[in-house]
């Protein structure tokens, strides 16, 4: 339960490797696997126009992504507790040139319209001394775990247009969303507004596949050489294309998403009267934040489960993740745990 | 009263540049006026052992010396409406080449002990996720016009000490922050455990001249470069060696912004009774904040006086900075302005 | 005959990634896999200190490397058709925030001491004016497909220890110039004043994976961070260190390269007589740069073989490549197209 | 002799800089001088439109300006012996983010059409392995004290168009390269096709003034945030603004030009047939590499005399330098010392 990470390869996905190891191709991507990949996306995206360049993990995706649509004096709005401001180590600001992040504070790890406005407000647009405010991200799902509902983005997105700011969307468990919401791909990014979506594989099942989607022509042609002077321009491409075609083929990455979800919906009900354990979120896809007491931490790594702790104000924060393979078992066995604890 | 930039330069200072026009020197830095500039800081702070780098604005001498103190993947700490944190476009981001600033909320422009204490534990050392906490920085005179005092100071650096952080102070307004205090130079930086300093001139009646000032050497020999690949390594580098050596001279400074900060607290005692005007900080400098309504803007700007105003939950913001050579009178008709005004 | 980059993945190591995908583990490269393949590198590196970064790409260890070992003003000596030059879209000076390429001629794509050093000699140590000498880059196998010995290596880095420059070297096609010079793997790395290695697998068998092996305790701490906000810490890393794992198992590595090299041999030996196609360089590797006419070009690819080809003096230059799993068959009939060729 | 940055202030300058010690106005380039300083440049163009900013070193501006002109992974051609390929401690790298020098050979300091589009050439455009050709950088008054001709000019920008260049000109000792050709300012910049020029005013006179003059609207509104978040906006710009005014006043930076040109011519005239000193280069301008035996360089020193030298293959090669108030009696004695030398 520590990490959607720490899980393996979906099998058609491995299957899907194994089948593309015959024969030679065009390396780096001129290939017609990759080609198919790119079609896919357009298909499942309603055949928007779009441009999506693969590549190999998810923090390249949204460095890169912000990197191009932000000039390097750019202020970048986000949740402060947001992947690319926590838990990148600085990526966008590295890839960007100097970019400045600008952490948003926000209930469930979301941003509201108002938040973001008010912040806005204090960059003065068109002087110098000023970061000049360029793109706002946001993760659906975010790392609380929470879900943004078309109308929340739409809602951002139109605070957006009024700044002529880009809209970003960190989608490493965009498939969750998806799930959660029961929106279609495209209900959940450019028809409500989204620009550009770092499309993750790799939580969902992929071996590691990413790709960078963008919307409305807003990719400005110099996508292609940040990727590969940055080291993101895999040499034997098809590999990485081959996953994100078998993730999508026959619905995959929805199956997957759709267990990972339930299982944590399981997890949920199984405990949530049980008074131990106590949820610092709405549960709302396949990762949740909880507080226990020491003692239930100790009971549950007893019975051999693992999972991210900190300190919470009482007790341990503990951050519990499902996936797509995850055994009904194993969460019966963690409610079990939970309800015999007292 | 908008600015002590828009002042122009001290007489002394002005005729140590005149006074400097004969004859010919070494370029770049490599001229006795240059080294005795550095003797003369050496001097003012009881001659500890230091290097100085002068340089040509405050932005330039903030992010250079953050840079050399922090690695690339750094996490810098900073009050949120610090000058590095919203009025340099980004310099440190981009000088440094993707630190992170942090940005803390505190009272009257100040950081405390625990505000600063509670961020740094939200960052895991040694995990390369996150950036990695490297520097704190204050500014003292503070951008909200307030000064800390040493003890304030030395309870940062402990915090700092303890992590492991080098601690940097931004004194574009250093000498009023010296005459507020009472402190030496010396107290108010090394001996409190500050480990670089902007030693600021240009604010307090120089044409423009910064030194990047490291105690503890604890420069590691790149400043040199940073400075002339950024283009700070001025060609005619005694036109602002000699700026420096004047305004030390004599007391130049310490009677620059002893004036100075008296010009504000003479507003401040002929004004704060009136009600008409109310101060957001108390005053400790020369840069004052203020709320007022639009008629007592209209009035004042009325009757000649420009400065820096944004709007304010009632009426509007405004920001009055005295200088080293601000007329005693135009204080008094500033203050008859405000009784006046009903 | 494109490209090793074209080839599909060794069978062992493509099974290798299949048995890692049972069970959970830590994600982010915190598991045992990773650890022995880090071990596995010691081992074969005669059990030399050394620390090791697995990572995605060879730009990736190529670029992060010389970051870690240069400073930002630093000045890199390479060939000028190295990899690193000319083929990286400007990698390391991103990486490195400004790091500047010094591009040397040679003959057959190798450096010589000479030239290295006459090139120093236009540099002024500590002279802020000048980026400063930090890192010598030589790849081996060369990009002319020409291969390094030792004792040349050695002369480079006696060079390199005068003017106290780092070694780095690029070994994307590592295994083959082993295979040609018969020499342990630190008999040409450390041995001969190597501090830093891309070890390169990809074009030698992997899907993807590589490794930056520092020697001499020459990484600063840096590189894990450096890694992660460039986006190339690999969430389910234990399938990139399988790979490393499979590479050295049972000498996969070697045999591969030795393979691959022998069909270059085999091409050369059978056409060499020939008078149509002309070798640029001497056949050191899998490499290699010949001149054709473009006659002889049409009728190779009537044929079916695929090459980069580029504009030469008279005719094309024509770029061969063998790999791993080239088919002998296919060499003679490579061989009969160019016999029968007038 | 050694440099003309070692000289002082021109005394109309100075003068200039003392009259504007009046007043107050607005900070950091808002201010009337600012404007006027940069009608004057426009008028000085032939009322070209254009777009002037006021900077303060040299350095920055050749590193904001191909900065602002070329993409991030640009490839900037310039000669081998430029100053920014030399003399800049990477400034175009680090300010670009990463853009790559490209040197090229040529005689006399001087690219030629044919050695550019060579060199262009080997560049795939398009190509993401390749950083992309975007801007050349000439120098005028070149590092070799030689002057471009227009119609030189003329044909290198044909290139440039012809590959999608921009057309940078460091203009240090622009004044320098005007006096020699007799051309008019517009003849011999965006007439003859250059789209940028850092318009140099330092060398020639002033304390510390340079501008960055774009033409044919080719800045892309980016460049005044460069300027603000690289440290160069300088806060009283208005002393700078004031240096450029009183440079172009009554024609002062061509008659301080003229002065040092001749100075140059002199030198030159008197000892060319001594047979003790030779010239590496041309004489055009004020800046002169000249070939002695280290009696003669002794003989030199002796007298007085200071310019720096370097090891040439016989005796050493020093580089003499002329400036707006270089005393003839100077000249006379130092020819004087040539001729008496045996």
């Amino acid at each position: 339960m520590r990490s959607d990470n720490i899980t393996g390869i979906s099998p058609q996905i491995l299957e899907a490797i194994i089948a593309e190891n015959e024969g030679e191709t065009t390396a780096y991507g001129g290939d017609d696997v990759t080609k198919r990949s790119e079609e896919r996306l357009r298909e499942v995206f309603e055949n928007r126009e779009l441009d999506a360049f693969n590549i190999l993990t998810g923090t390249a995706a949204n460095s890169l992504i912000i990197s191009t649509l932000s000039p390097t004096f750019g202020a970048v709005f986000c949740h402060r507790n947001s992947h690319i401001n926590g838990d990148e180590c600085g990526a966008v600001e590295f890839q960007s040139g100097g970019a400045k992040l600008i952490p948003l504070e926000g209930k469930n790890g979301k941003i509201t319209p108002d938040t973001l406005e008010v912040s806005l407000e204090t960059f003065i647009i068109g002087e110098p001394h000023h970061s000049q405010p360029s793109v706002i991200s946001i993760a659906n799902t975010t790392e609380a775990g929470t879900v943004y509902t078309p109308e929340e983005i739409f809602a951002l997105s139109n605070i957006a247009k009024k700044y002529k700011l880009k809209f970003h969307m960190d989608g490493a468990r965009f498939a969750n969303a998806l799930v959660k919401t029961g929106c279609s791909p495209a209900e959940l990014t450019w028809k409500v507004g989204v620009d550009a979506l770092s499309f993750g594989t790799t939580k969902n099942g992929a071996l590691g596949a990413e790709a960078a989607v963008f919307f409305n022509g807003c990719e400005d042609g110099s996508f292609a050489y940040r990727r590969m002077r940055s080291g993101h321009l895999a040499s034997k491409m098809r590999f990485i294309s081959t996953q994100i075609i078998a993730y999508l083929e026959d619905d995959l990455w929805l199956k997957n998403a759709t267990h990972a979800n339930a299982m944590a919906e399981k997890l949920y009900q199984g405990v949530k009267d049980s008074g131990a354990l106590k949820f610092s979120f709405p549960v709302q896809s396949n990762v949740m934040f909880t507080e226990m007491n020491v003692g239930l931490k100790d009971a549950l790594e007893g019975a051999g489960f693992k999972f991210y702790t900190s300190p919470a104000e009482e007790g341990v924060s503990g951050r519990l993740v499902t996936a797509f393979n995850t055994d009904k078992a194993l969460i019966e066995d963690f409610i079990k745990v939970v309800n015999d604890y007292k």
